[in-house]
């Protein structure tokens, strides 16, 4: 398998904890987003969105949007699970992960960015305020579910899906200013996960894209 | 079982969608969106996120996310399936949700226009040339994948968990002057799948907190 991906591309470090959570080996190619890849005639027949991460299966398939590659990761490897058994757990933490994937990254992406700048004549000052706000906000309503907790990881002792999407998150969230001591159990999740080899050999900074 | 949600919330009427598929009834209680009900002490206690919809189970338990709890109900009643049954079609159904209910929905919500208005001294010129921006975005990237389907609906001949997420986002779209002739395979699968009782009640229109 082939994960076309790029190194800070918070969508494509959830897919590549989630592989090296379950062992997975693929082939790391990279669509530079700095340079518009993304945007690619060859992009384009991966993707309708020009979006990474997409993973290429053996057969050429095209998996695309992160959970729906971590969920299929899921059914086709089921050890280790990134999932509870229990369907009400499962669902909780899906939930928890869409408060990152569908209610905060996107709302600071790039490209949205790129819009605040080109059309409502924001600066940095006005984008890092955006982006850190919606950051933010979502964190303190994880940081409650998190302070609540009884387990390692949110909703369980291993890591899983959530722990797929917090730890990117945090790492966007700290380039744009969140002061995540206002996120002591959020922190202390993303240390024990950081701890772990898969989070560490998943990180931004060890892949072959990153600059040297 | 108890859906708490609100008539015009598009992530509400998703939900309600896979429910009349399924065919499962529950009791809607309306969280007042307009009126801030969603910041209240009792809906905190729902939902750690001041959104809709709440799923809340007979035992007491609160699911949250519209695709979680939808993945919920797949796993607790499998007929009809909203998602099919191999393994990479499900991704795909999945990614095809996800391009809405994450790239689409939370850019144009109500609280990220007024976050526009507000702090970006934006009026409706402004916020609806947003919103309309990026559902267009997403539905020029889901025209092309339903351009090229063979089945009724995207990837399948019964309507499923894209179709739960699609109908609402173009009840959004034609609420943001987006022009849908531009996107005539998703008008065909829209008109298909409202074509459809379950689709048919769970209309906003159709709800007992929508105005008289």
């Amino acid at each position: 398998m082939i994960l076309h991906g790029y190194w800070r591309s918070s969508t494509s470090y959830r897919v590549r904890i989630a592989l090296a959570l379950k062992g997975i080996d693929v082939e790391h190619r990279s669509v530079n987003l700095k340079d518009g890849q993304q945007h690619s005639a060859e992009h384009a027949e991966r993707n309708v969105q020009p979006m990474v991460p997409v993973l290429e299966l053996d057969d050429g398939s095209t998996l695309t949007q992160s959970l729906a590659i971590i969920e299929y990761l899921e059914e086709t490897v089921p050890e280790p699970a990134l999932l509870p058994a229990d369907t009400v757990l499962r669902s909780k933490v899906r939930a928890a992960s869409l408060a990152i994937a569908a209610d905060t990254m996107p709302i600071q992406n790039l490209r949205v960015l790129k819009y605040l700048r080109a059309e409502f004549a924001q600066g940095d000052d006005g984008v890092n305020a955006w982006a850190s706000h919606w950051i933010a906000t979502s964190f303190r309503a994880l940081e409650r579910a998190a302070a609540e907790r009884s387990t390692r990881f949110l909703f369980t002792d291993a890591p899983g899906m959530f722990e797929c999407c917090l730890v990117p998150q945090i790492y966007n969230g700290v380039r744009f200013g969140v002061d995540m001591t206002e996120f002591p159990a959020l922190t202390e999740i993303h240390d024990a996960a950081q701890a772990l080899d898969a989070f560490a050999q998943a990180a931004p900074e060890q892949q072959h894209d990153a600059p040297g």
